[in-house]
C-alpha cells in the first residue's frame, strides 16, 4: 500500500503510526533470519493445521477441548519452525471446526499471514439465557466454532497479536468462529469480567475480521496502530465494548457488522484514524457510545443504523476535523431491561444525540427519531438536544430529519463555534446557536 | 443481543416477534435435556460432515445425488444424537463440495449453530437457456455446488428451519451454494413451480446467509421473525420472489445483493420489521416491487441501486414510519422481453416509480432515471408520478434528481398528507400536492 | 437474471455487452457436447482439487510449488474430462492452501463454476520493502496462499479467463489467495512489469472476486464484459491498476474493498457500463484516478472514501449520464514519497479533483478536503477546482463541503454546460460558472 510509503518522509505520519512505524523503518534487527527470498524454499506441508488433530508433543492430555490457545501455541512454534527463514514464511491456517474448546492459555500470535478460521460465528444470546428461567431450553451456551474464553487476569487477551521488529505484522486473518467470554459475574449484567477476544497490539497492515461472532467479552476486539484493516460482516453483541481501535491507524473499513455493547462500553470507538470508513452497520443497543471518534479526521460515517438508550450516540470529540456524516439512522429510545433501568453514561441530554467537536465536520441527509419519556429526561424539563456542534469551525450540519415525542432543539451551536451551517435542518424554533456568525437556514 | 432482552420488559416488543418469542420466554419445555453446560463433554468427532461421503444407515442406494435432502437429514440426526445435552450443542458444518445434487426430501432444520456450506453459488441464467435455442450450449444448468430443488409440493421448501420452545435457534449459516428450482413451467417463464428454497419458519436470531446462489424458486429465502439476520453477498436471480421477511424482525442487515425477482413477486419484501438496514445491494429486473416495507419503521434504504419495470419499484406502505431512503438510484425502464411484454403489476403510473405511505420518512439524494415510451404509460396522456407520498405526516422529500424522457411529476402529495416538506427536488410546475399545508421549496 | 432477456430484443443491448452476447444468443456451435441435463450423470469424485496433491501425469518435478499455473490447467483439463457433458458440468473447486507458489504458465479459465480458493489474501508491502533497509526484517515477500507471478510477457495474465461459443462462463470465484507480480524494475517503483494477476476476457455472468490479495501487478484484475459481477471485499494495492471493467457491463457491485493504484494507473475504471453500484471502498493513493467511468450511464458512487494526490481523482468522462454520486469523501494531498515527487498525471488543477463531463448526473453530500502545497498547484497561482462540470445538460452539484487549504473555487461549469443546478455547495464567490443559465443558490 503506496501511502504507507509516506512514512518514509513525513515525520507527522510517523507519529501517527506509532512507535512501532519507527521500529519498522528502522529496521531494528530483531531477528537472525535474513535469507533472502531469491529461491523459495518449497515447503513440505500444505500449511494447514487442524486443532482437533494437533497433538503437543510430549503433553498428549492437553487437546484443543482442554486447551485451545495451548494447541494453537504449540502450532505456530512448528509453522516458525518450518518457515525458518524470512523469504519463506507464507505463513498458515489453522482450522476450527465446529466444538466446544477452552481457551486457558492465551495464544501470541507474532507471524503474518495466518489465517485461524473456524466454520460458524455460532452467537448465542447469553444476555437473555441469564435474565430468565432456562428450565427446558435446548442451549445454554453459543456454538459453532465456539471458544470458551477462560484466560486469567494476568493474560486476558484469548488472542494477542504482537510483534517488536520490523516489519508490521500483515495479512493475519480471523475468521467464521466464535469467542465466549462465558460470563459476566454475578448475573450476567455486569459486562465485566477483564476478558478481550482479539487484542492486535502492535502496528499491523492488511488484517481482516469477517464472519466472527463475539459474546460476553468485556473488550471483543482491540486493534492499535491498524493500516488497510476491514472489519468486516461480524456479529460483535452482548460485550463491553465492540470494537475500539486505538492508538492511530488509516486507510481502515468497518462494513457490515452487527454490533452491540454493553451500557458502559464503546460499540465502536476510534482514536487519532485517518481515513475511517464506517459503512453499512447496524448498531444497537446498549452502549455508552455506538460510534465515538476522538481525533479522528476525514472519516466517513455513512449509512448505519443507530439505536441506542444515551445521550452522545455518536461523537466526534477531541477536534475531529473534516469528518463526513451522511445517510445514518439514529434511533434514540430509551432502556426498558430492568437490571440497566436508571444506569447513566453521565451524559445528560444537552450533550446531543450527536455531539461534534472540530472544524470542517458535515452532517448531512440523516434521520434521528427521539422518543423517551419525559420523565427520563435530564435534566427536567430540558428540552432535549439532537444534534450538539460542541465547538469548531465551519462545520455543516444540513439536509436532516428529526422526529421526537417531545418538544426538541434539532441543533444547538455552542459560543465557541464559529462559521457554522445549519440548512434544512429544522424550523427557526427548533436550531440555537448561542454563536454569533451561525447561517441558519430553517426548514421552509 | 442486548436489545432481545427489551422482549422481557415490552409487550409490545412481544407481540412484535410474534408467538415465538413467548414460547422462548415462557421457557416451554419441550426438550428432555437440561444438563449443564459447567463441564462440556469432549465430542469424539470434529463435526465436520460431507455429503458426498455419508451414508444413510441400510439405505446405501440414497447417495446425496439421488436425494441430498435425506442425507442432511441424517446428518442432522446424527448431530443431535452425538450433541445430547444443552451445553454440548455446538452444532457442524455439512459440506457439499461442487456437484450436482437432487434434493428430494425437504431438510428440516431445528438445530442451532448448523452451518451448512459448499463451494460455489454456481449461478446460471436457466431464464436465457428456457429462450433461446441451447443446440451447442456447452452448459445447460446451474453449477457449483447445485442442488435441484425437486421438493413435493406437499413439502416445498428445500431447507425449511423451525423448531418450537426455547431458546429461539441461533447461529445458522447457510453459504456458497446453489439452490435452483429446475423449471418455471411450461416454458420457464411462469415463475411459478411451488418450490421454495430456504424458509425460516420459527423465531430466529443471528442467522447468516451469505454467498448463495438462487435460480428458479417461485420463493428463493423468506425469514419469519428475524432478529439480527445478515443477508450478505448472495446472487438470487430469477426468482418469483427473492428475499421475504415475514411476520416482524429487527436490527438486520441485507446488503451487498444482487437481486431481481419474477414479474409478479418482490425481489425484497419486509414486514413490520424495526430498524432494517438494506444497503449496497444491486436490484434488477423485473419484480413488481424491488423494495417493499410493509409497516417498517425506523429502516434505512441507502445506497442501494434499482432497475425495475413498472410502477411502484419502491413502496412503503401500511403506515410506514421514520425511515430513511438516501443515496439510491432508481432506473424506472420498460419491459422488453417479449414474453413479459404486456405484463403488468395491476398498477398505473400515478402510483409513483416510490410510494411512500406513513410518517416521517425522509426521502432523499435519490436519482430517478425514468424512460418509459409514452404510450406504454398508464393510464394513457398522464404524467407520470415519480415519487407519490400517498398519506401520512413530515414527510420530507429533499435534494432528488429526476431525469424523465416524457413530462412527468416528480412529486405528488396527496390530500391525506399533513406536513410534508418537498425541497429542491424539481421545479414548482413538477411537484403537485394535494393538501394544504405542503411546504415546497422548488430547486431554483 | 432476467434483465439479460434485454439481449433478446434490444439491439443496443446487444451492442452494450459486445460480441460475445451476440454468440450466446445466436447458440453458435462450437462444442460437441449436446446431451441434455434430464439425467445427470453421477459424478464419481467429490470436485474438490488440492494443487499441493495433484501431481501432473509424467511430470512428477512440477508441482504447484514449481508451475502452479501448469498444475492448475491440468486439474481444468481433468474436469473437462470427467464432466463430459453439457448438463453435468457444476465445475469444482481448487484449493490452494497456504504457501508460496510460483506460476510460470498462464491458466486458462475456459469453465464455468470453477472456484480457486485459497486461505488467504496474504498482502504484504512490497513497495515499504523496496524501498528501505531491509535486514533484520522477518519476511521479505508477501503470504497467505501466495502465488508469485512469473508469467512471460507473451502470455501475461496469471488467470485468462475466456470461452467463445455460447453461453456466457458464469459462476466462475476467485477467492481468498494471493496474486504477487514480485517486481517492479528496476527499484520497485516503476509500477511496470507487464503482468496480469487475472483477466476475464469473454462476456461473463455472475462471477465473484472476493477475500483477495493482489499487489505488484501491473494489471491486478480486468473484466471485459461483466454482467452481474461482484467485487467485494478485496486488498488490491500496490499494482499499476487495480480493477479495469472494460467493454461495457451492468448490474455490477464494486464493494468494501481496499484499493490503491500506482501513480499513473487507474484504482477503479469502467467502460460503457450501466447500473455498476461501486460503495463502501477505501480507495487510497496513488493512482492517475481513484474512480474513472467513461461512457457509463445510471451508476452509483456513494459512500466511498478517496484519498488522492493529483487532479481528476473521480471522473465521469465521454458523455457519462444520470450517474448518482453521493455521500463520498474526496481528500486530496499531495505526494510526498520521494520516488514519485514530480511525477504528474498530466492534469492541472483546473481539471477538477472531481471532473464531470455528461448530463443528468447528481453530484451531493460530498466532503472534499483539498491540501496542498501552494507551489505545488499547476497552474501557477491558480485557485484550484474542486468540482469541474466539464460539459453537459442538467448535472446537479448539492450539499457539499470543501475545506481547502488555499483559496480555491468550488465548483467551476464551463461554457458549454447547459441548465445546471449548484446549490449549498459554497460562497458566490466560490461558484463560478462560465454558462448563463446556470442555477446557483450559494450556502448562506
Amino acid at each position: 500500500m503506496t501511502d504507507k510509503n509516506s512514512v518514509l518522509v513525513d515525520p507527522s505520519r510517523r507519529r501517527l503510526l506509532g512507535a512501532g512505524a519507527v521500529a519498522t523503518l528502522s529496521g531494528a534487527l530483531a531477528f537472525g533470519a535474513t535469507a533472502p527470498a531469491q529461491a523459495a524454499d518449497k515447503p513440505e506441508e500444505a500449511n494447514i493445521y487442524d486443532v482437533t488433530s494437533w497433538k503437543i508433543k510430549g503433553r498428549a492430555e492437553v487437546t484443543a477441548q482442554v486447551d485451545i490457545g495451548a494447541v494453537i501455541n504449540d502450532i505456530i512454534a512448528d509453522i516458525k519452525k518450518r518457515q525458518a527463514t524470512a523469504g519463506t514464511r507464507p505463513g498458515a491456517v489453522i482450522t476450527i471446526p465446529p466444538g466446544d474448546y477452552d481457551l486457558r492459555t492465551q495464544v501470541v500470535v507474532d507471524i503474518s499471514y495466518l489465517t485461524i478460521a473456524g466454520f460458524g460465528h455460532g452467537f448465542f444470546s447469553r444476555s437473555i439465557k441469564d435474565n430468565v428461567d432456562t428450565s427446558g431450553w435446548f442451549d445454554l451456551q453459543p456454538g459453532g466454532s465456539h471458544i470458551r474464553v477462560l484466560t486469567p487476569s494476568t493474560a486476558p487477551q484469548a488472542f494477542l497479536v504482537r510483534r517488536a521488529g520490523s516489519p508490521r505484522l500483515s495479512g493475519v486473518v480471523f475468521r467464521d468462529f466464535c469467542l465466549d467470554g462465558v460470563e459476566f459475574p454475578p448475573d450476567g449484567n455486569s459486562y465485566r469480567n477483564g476478558r478481550t477476544g482479539i487484542e492486535v497490539a502492535s502496528d499491523n497492515d492488511s488484517f481482516h475480521i469477517t464472519g466472527m461472532g463475539f459474546v460476553y467479552l468485556e473488550h471483543a476486539l482491540v486493534v492499535r496502530g491498524a493500516d488497510a484493516l476491514r472489519i468486516h460482516d461480524n456479529m460483535i453483541a452482548e460485550c463491553g465494548n465492540c470494537v475500539e481501535l486505538t492508538g492511530a491507524g488509516q486507510a481502515t473499513i468497518v462494513s457490515d457488522n452487527l454490533m452491540g455493547a454493553g451500557p458502559d462500553g464503546a460499540t465502536l470507538l476510534a482514536e487519532n484514524h485517518e481515513g475511517l470508513l464506517i459503512t453499512g452497520n447496524n448498531l444497537f443497543p446498549r452502549g455508552r457510545s455506538l460510534v465515538e471518534l476522538t481525533g479522528c479526521n476525514r472519516c466517513s460515517v455513512t449509512a448505519n443504523r443507530f439505536q441506542g438508550f444515551s445521550p452522545g450516540m455518536m461523537r466526534l470529540i477531541n477536534n475531529c476535523k473534516e469528518n463526513l456524516v451522511t445517510g445514518n439512522h439514529f434511533r434514540r429510545g430509551m432502556e426498558g431491561f430492568p437490571p440497566f433501568l436508571g444506569t447513566s453514561n453521565g451524559l445528560d441530554d444537552l450533550y446531543g444525540v450527536v455531539h461534534i467537536a472540530g472544524d470542517n465536520n458535515l452532517f448531512s441527509n440523516n434521520l434521528i427519531a427521539y422518543d423517551v419519556s419525559p420523565d427520563r429526561i435530564v435534566p427536567p424539563n430540558a428540552q432535549p438536544t439532537m444534534v450538539l456542534i460542541a465547538g469548531g469551525d465551519s462545520n455543516v450540519v444540513a439536509t436532516n430529519h428529526v422526529v421526537s415525542n417531545v418538544e426538541a432543539q434539532h441543533v444547538v451551536l455552542d459560543a465557541s463555534t464559529v462559521r457554522s451551517k445549519v440548512l434544512d435542518s429544522g424550523p427557526a424554533s427548533k436550531v440555537t446557536s448561542y454563536s454569533a456568525d451561525t447561517a441558519v437556514r430553517p426548514t421552509p
